[in-house]
């Protein structure tokens, strides 16, 4: 009774939400701060008996909001329940039944492929740099693709691509092929191309109010591209979910949206906890790639990533494994509090030091 | 850059929400009252500081709340972004690539034949009999099929069909292939076959909160069924969107699901006020279909259904027409309040009389 497509897909695994025990929670890249009191107000000044009526479709001013914040227009944006459904509804409206494979680096977000299994996308995995690093221009080299997608900075990397490289990037693609650009991690310290979509019609770039915004549990992506792409994203959301956006999603996002300055002082902190904590963990002798994102990837000579979990679990903390060959051997660590991380700290120096003679 | 299969696509056109003008908005099913006060609880009980961490993927205790009130246990039932979403993964589980085309009721909800454009599954519409009541039986006749969806009570005639009819389709129609009854309607005088799912393992049972538990804002659909078509739903959720509901939504949905009482009496309510509405419409010379759901579908002979919603709307009343040959001659009029109906009567013997020499 279960399609065929279905039954040969591998579903997205996302991280452990741990019911039971309390952990020190570093495995989903949430934000260790709460949302701006904007959004605390936005709530309790939300009348529930409006809850009756459908919501608005096209989250029309939640839009607004998000453009006015990035200098757009509002018909170049476009937003629905989290950045996974928003990139879901670009790989059918961009990727689907097109002229080759999809492009992407070897390593990157891991729903990516879920979603070419469920539209039956090809798709053609293009190396990462010696020093994990990725370079889009080793895109332009592959003609006959259908497009390109990739997260920047990169996911679990942690690395990010300089504007000027994407630049060069659009230059030499074809122009009738979409880039999706994944900017979910952009606001802790990465180079957002938000600003070109203006003048690059086939540029799409996608956020999310998870991390950066403190509102993974509120279920809120956006895309950015010209009005063609919009509109397609729009058909596709009409000929799937016409509401994806509840009415509470919307006010809140609005809140938030505006909530900028309370933001940025906040990712300014989660920075500058990441610098602090990678250079402690290098002087413990891990191996930690420069991240600009809320997370960092890490390992330790001799010790497995899958023991590195293991043990990390065992003392209470929870990081992430990615039980693929080529980044087997880190671990995903998201940045907390210092105060978490400092916990972290005084665990990873135990694992370093078991590892002496 | 679009898509071959979206460019194709005619997407689902949602009810009109006006802006500006302030009509008595009889168009899009929404509930006259409002959400339980265990909702306004709900709400003002949360702490909006847990949205900073991801949400349970699962909905586990949304859907043993949920599972409770129809007497099942937790893993027959799942829960999705509105039914509109749950609708989407079934079609994508359990029609896509299939044996044939999907059988569907010549008219019922159109976005039915949106989902089939969405995953490319052929659909044969099958008629309705004389009197708009469709009879599921018909589709045992059709053994090459991939499966079988239908509204009950249906859209937008409102007709019901009885539990035994739907026994006997399942009598008869092969076993492998799955049987999707939409509920959308049901708390109105529908009879469910919510219980026959631990019996026939081929029946999917879709219902949603928006209109019996007057929460159309809020997004929450829910499918019951036996285990490996509810484990098929997951799957298909974790390779589009891990977190469909988000923390809010889940806390609103078990507090609805726990305030039966309140909604039975609301709901009754409406269908007092419909049965009234439908005697008095038919009193004015209009042609009104029986129904078991919240609205009702009604004509005037000698007016176009075009010209009936023109003339309501502009005098203050939006109600909806669509535009399909077979029921072009009806408007949809969703149950309000006494007084919205008074209002509405009142306009109808206007142009019924109008249209007296």
């Amino acid at each position: 009774m279960i399609s065929e497509r279905l039954r040969r897909l591998v579903p997205y695994t996302p991280g452990e939400q741990p019911q039971g025990r309390e952990y020190i929670k570093l495995n989903t890249n949430e934000n260790p701060y709460p949302p701006a009191p904007e959004v605390f107000a936005a709530l309790s000044g939300f009348d529930p008996a409006v809850l009756r009526r459908y919501p608005d479709p096209s989250a029309s001013r939640l839009r607004e909001a998000v453009a006015a914040e990035v200098g757009l227009s509002r018909d170049l944006v476009f937003a629905g329940n989290g950045s996974d459904e928003v990139l879901s509804f670009a790989f059918f409206s961009f990727f689907e039944g097109g002229r080759g494979p999809l492009l992407l680096p070897e390593f990157t977000y891991s729903f990516y492929p879920v979603f070419c299994d469920f539209y039956g996308i090809p798709l053609k995995r293009i190396p990462l740099e010696p020093d994990l690093s990725f370079d889009p221009r080793r895109f332009v080299g592959e003609p006959s693709s259908c497009g390109a997608a990739f997260a920047n900075p990169n996911a679990p990397t942690g690395i990010g691509v300089a504007r000027r490289e994407i630049e060069l990037l659009l230059e030499r693609y074809p122009r009738d092929r979409v880039i999706l650009v994944d900017e979910a991690y952009v606001d802790f310290g990465g180079e957002s191309v938000v600003g070109l979509v203006e003048s690059h019609e086939n540029l799409l770039v996608v956020q999310t109010f998870s991390k950066s915004r403190a509102l993974a549990g509120m279920r809120l992506g956006f895309a950015f591209g010209a009005k063609p792409l919009i509109a397609a994203l729009e058909a596709a959301k009409d000929a799937f979910n016409s509401y994806p956006l509840d009415a509470i999603a919307q006010a809140v996002g609005i809140a938030a949206a505006k909530a900028s300055a309370y933001y940025r002082e906040m990712n300014r902190k989660v920075m500058a906890t990441r610098e602090r904590f990678s250079r402690s963990a290098r002087n413990l002798g891990f191996r930690v790639l420069p991240s600009s994102a809320n997370f960092v990837l890490a390992s330790l000579p001799a010790r497995s990533g899958r023991e590195l979990y293991s043990s990390l679990k065992e003392r209470g903390i929870l990081v992430r494994h990615f039980d693929i060959q080529g980044i087997r051997d880190f671990v995903r660590v998201t940045i907390g509090t210092d105060a978490e991380m400092d916990a972290l700290l005084a665990q990873m120096r135990a694992l370093a030091d078991d590892r002496a003679p």
